[in-house]
């Protein structure tokens, strides 16, 4: 717990994460919540995906999007994507900011790609050289980093091996994604270890879910091992909306609480979150997970 | 992270603190409760606290509970008093363990015992003095060690200082309480930094509420600085009834799902602690915020 990193970045993704399985919203809400959102202060955002929209509907309106988001101007927008054509469609788009996952697991890659992890590892240096002619970032993310819903445990070699394909390929950041909300301290500690040494100077996130109540736990232990790069959704969306009070994303108003409250600078205010995570539950018509929406900050003094 | 320790003991505080507010159970129900938990392999249990009964109605039965404890040989049950007459009254129930809370903030103290801070602290050493005249146990427990709901950010002077009263005094053992649900890692980190000093080899505990979503982070931050006792309650029991989602102790299940998956043994088994859960959820008559009840275990392998 000495060295603690001063300021950590986080990056929003209820655009993405947290709208991808929620009924599809018109694009008006959509924009209404992206405005909510950029009134936090928050830095940077994940504001769609570019795959297929037959499986997944609710980002269907990833192009038209992406023709507004010139409106703010001070944020940093990605798209997601699982294929090279992804990539060219985020390029064509006009935005600068490509993250590419690779599942570590075959199980979860299959399902989700139809290919097996290797053979998805393969394409990220194809990804990063579409990107980096159009002089477009690429972030490679690497999904079930610890856990796959369908093979368990992940070995954490998987990751590794992803970790240094994406390096050697000079891909621009590098995540490590909690795909289903499984992680503990522990475990995160242990990955980061693993990975630090592969990557340079390269800056690394985390992605968790608070599935299991050990989101916020996990992310703790990812900012103690020095990662300064954290997702979060506001209110905590992401999770299944057919089964109340599951958990998504790790809601942003809470980590920026703890983060708060521990001395770390982050660019995103606290009220303006909680505000954004009001417009969030109006606009996906449902409550969301989120602590500090029902507990309020603290007294400070 | 280096220095983690092999096993944590984990103290169950459902009938205690996570039944106080609820609704009055009959003692049937609660033996019935206390069966299920016992079953998890728990070592320690809060099983009530001797105060007044018309405070706290839920726990008015505290002496025919203290009567049926000799039916759980294997666990060291403990109860709560806020006086030396409570302490009277633990004794004479039969019971061999006091816990005695002190708030650290004057707000809190006045509005629960009606005595300040100081005053409540003055107590120690009589209540140690007529727990150790019938060989039994004092822990005491500080409260509203980070924050108070009337006074706001507690300073830590003032929780060592009923620190260093408790030691002076030989208490048995010690405690740090997040009575409100708004401590954070690097608060926690702190406060044990600056406790462990003042209490030479004498056990200390971590107590934490969820309400802000931080509670597991909270409790790792205090493993990762060496704590080996903390309570829990199943299903994380102990939230306001009267709204919905609000969060009380930390989960039994989550926690030991958490320190499991960080290879720190616990005597508690989680599909047991699960099991228990859904007694407290019938007993209770509405749901809990624990996340292993709803998300389940993962794939282990």
């Amino acid at each position: 717990m000495t060295d603690l990193p001063r300021h950590v970045d986080i990056r929003d993704v209820s655009m993405r994460d947290g709208l991808q399985i929620e009924e599809p919203i018109p694009l008006s809400a959509k924009l209404e919540l992206l405005a909510a959102i950029a009134a936090t202060g928050v830095r940077e955002m994940e504001a769609t995906a570019f795959v297929s929209p037959s499986k997944v509907p609710a980002l269907a309106d990833a192009a038209e999007l992406a023709a507004e988001l010139h409106h703010f101007p001070g944020i940093e927008f990605s798209a997601l994507v699982a294929s090279p054509n992804g990539a060219k469609r985020v390029i064509a788009a006009g935005m600068r900011s490509i993250e590419f996952v690779v599942s570590a697991a075959d199980g979860h890659s299959r399902a989700n790609v139809g290919r097996s992890s290797a053979e998805a590892a393969m394409q990220i240096p194809e990804i990063v050289a579409i990107a980096h002619d159009s002089d477009v970032t690429v972030e490679v993310i690497v999904a079930t980093a610890w856990d796959c819903p369908f093979d368990g445990a992940t070995d954490p070699q998987r990751v590794l091996d992803i970790i240094s394909t994406a390096t050697d390929a000079s891909a621009d950041r590098l995540a490590i994604a909690d795909t289903i909300g499984t992680a503990t301290p522990r475990r995160v500690s242990d990955l980061i270890a693993g990975v630090r040494p592969l990557i340079g100077d390269t800056p690394l996130g985390a992605h968790f879910h608070n599935t299991r109540g050990a989101g916020l736990a996990s992310a703790w232990a990812a900012v103690a091992a020095g990662v300064t790069r954290l997702d979060a959704s506001v209110g905590g969306l992401g999770g299944c909306p057919f089964a109340p009070g599951a958990s998504g994303n790790i809601a942003m108003e809470d980590l920026v609480y703890l983060l708060r409250d521990s001395d770390i600078h982050v660019d995103v205010d606290l009220e303006a979150t909680v505000a954004a995570a009001r417009v969030a539950q109006t606009a996906v018509g449902h409550g969301l997970p989120s602590s500090l929406l029902r507990a309020g900050d603290r007294i400070l003094g």
